[in-house]
């Protein structure tokens, strides 16, 4: 593991997207959110993802010029086309729209259809709780798990993302998919030949384990909650495809390379108009009591989502943001 | 097990709750909904839960006359005071305040503090979902989950309720709390000394278990999906607190009769302004596809969450509502 400055990292990313077709100002926006989220420490969804990302582009799943356009309006919810764009920048887009009509509505939300693979669905959070917003979004997915009482994969995972603003950054950012652990985890587990610390799926007899590789086999992989998390992966794809006009989550294409159209949906919410005094005051409060709770490994504090982030952010900021030695050479090569 | 039409049961609460002094109209709405709860199959939030209810009024804990008052409102979004009235009565006139914010804005969304235990969940999800409308809704609850890494209990379970529109009332409904099997299911296989089906929380050495008992006595439940229930139940605490002004799940009295001052979120979303042409037929496509997947028990069709709950409401609705027998009587010395 190297560690290279941020804006090292972001202009290499930058130079290598202009070379890929992108505008300057969409290159440099694409730069910035792969090299966030590499910082932020979801290393799989970084610098690490980033030649699948190329792939598509060469492939033309992705397109680099496209940017969403506005199919309806009514008050404050929109539908938009992502006209398979970018994920990332379709992503941000269609946040900052929803933010833009939460701020003179106090709620707004855009469906988006035919977009690509958002990367990070942490980074639209982020950016909606930077700007003193509360956000959810979500996106479906190529079908990924089995729906509850189902042998094979028939709904997608499904991201979902909820954010809290606090001040100084310190907000809250859940970002959860609807299976307990990814396929990209599971893999990881595999290779290094270790048991999952908790069942992930279950293996070719229908039991449940923590054998990585037998899930992997299997496509068996166990939705969060079980019957729970099947059941609010439906109720997230149909949110985002029946408003949005677009695909459901067993309409995409089932190939890592081809997964496309998806369906997506951003909500966000302008607090201050309703005038809560003590709001900040609450989550503080809320934190507080959290840290003071008897953790289950002593001195293991307890922790709020995105708390970790923050501070991995902070230390990758200061002492450089890792990257694998191999995807940095090959980067530098492909930017200048 | 007696069966008593729905009519029968609805006009017994009613008189019921006459005698406890909620004025006509709505007596004859939080009877109704009691009924329909039971009617639907949720026996444990119907005509079981009913005597608890009475208790709750019998303490001064829920007001029957009491209902919410607007606080403050911007756009589409408004916060009020639910002034300790019955949870049910709060939470319909949220859900209904919420439903007309979406028919003149797209969307709305309704904050409500001060307010008591909304009983089942899917409840204002099938209130909005038939009148047409898409909406998510949420509750804290007092603290009876712990975070993940802490021991005791220290988050609520916060049920969510995401509702998608289908027409005849096929709607898809989810009402899933942030554990994995609420307490009332594990004193339930506590008294039939069986083991869970999965996993359900940790026994007294920290050692995952299907021993409902064991997890009763440690206070120590499964949030779904391990610590992604956990960090949702935070956002889902905040969200509601934070902008309807109320209190955090921590603040609540940990004493099932004395549970109140909860914090909650009412959202819906009207789809005609968006005129999506294949709305209903995206969601037909997709429920066909599931009922086409190979189930993993022969013969046992893969399901979307309320497509049960529709099958037992009508045939509860033919053959009458199924009461127990005690209770019943109960009821009717209560009511007449």
């Amino acid at each position: 593991m190297l560690r290279v400055p941020f804006d090292e990292l972001e202009s290499a990313l930058k130079q290598a997207l202009l070379g890929l077709g992108f505008a300057d100002a969409r290159a440099q926006l694409c730069a910035r959110l792969f090299a966030e989220v590499t910082c932020d420490g979801v290393y799989t969804h970084g610098l690490a993802r980033f030649p699948r990302f190329v792939a598509t582009i060469k492939l033309g799943v992705v397109k680099p010029e496209a940017s969403p356009s506005l199919v309806s309006a009514f008050g404050a919810i929109e539908r938009w086309d992502g006209n398979l764009g970018p994920g990332n920048l379709n992503g941000y887009s269609s946040m900052q729209r929803a933010i833009q009509l939460a701020k003179t509505n106090g709620i707004g939300a855009v469906f988006l259809a035919n977009t690509n693979h958002w990367m990070r669905g942490g980074t639209y959070g982020w950016q909606a709780a930077d700007q003193g917003l509360f956000a959810m979004c979500w996106t479906n997915t190529l079908p990924n798990v089995p729906a509850w009482g189902a042998v094979a994969p028939t709904v997608g995972n499904n991201p979902f993302v909820m954010a809290v603003p606090r001040p100084g950054g310190e907000n809250l950012v859940i970002d959860m998919a609807m299976s307990q652990y990814s396929y990209g985890t599971l893999s990881a587990y595999t290779k290094r030949d270790q048991p999952l610390p908790f069942p992930g799926g279950f293996d070719a007899e229908g039991r449940l384990t923590t054998d990585a590789a037998a899930i992997s086999a299997t496509e068996r992989a166990l939705p969060i909650g079980l019957w729970k998390g099947s059941g609010m992966s439906m109720a997230l794809d149909l949110f985002g495809a029946m408003l949005s006009g677009g695909l459901s989550a067993y309409q995409i294409p089932r190939d890592s390379l081809r997964e496309s159209g998806l369906s997506q949906a951003f909500l966000a919410i302008d607090p201050k108009g309703l005038g809560v005094d003590q709001m900040n005051a609450t989550a503080d409060a809320m934190v507080a009591n959290l840290h003071a709770a008897e953790p289950v490994e002593a001195g293991k504090t307890v922790r709020y989502p995105g708390e970790q982030t923050l501070k991995v952010r902070r230390e990758n900021m200061e002492l450089g943001v890792p990257v694998d030695e191999e995807l940095w050479k090959q980067l530098l090569a492909q930017a200048y």
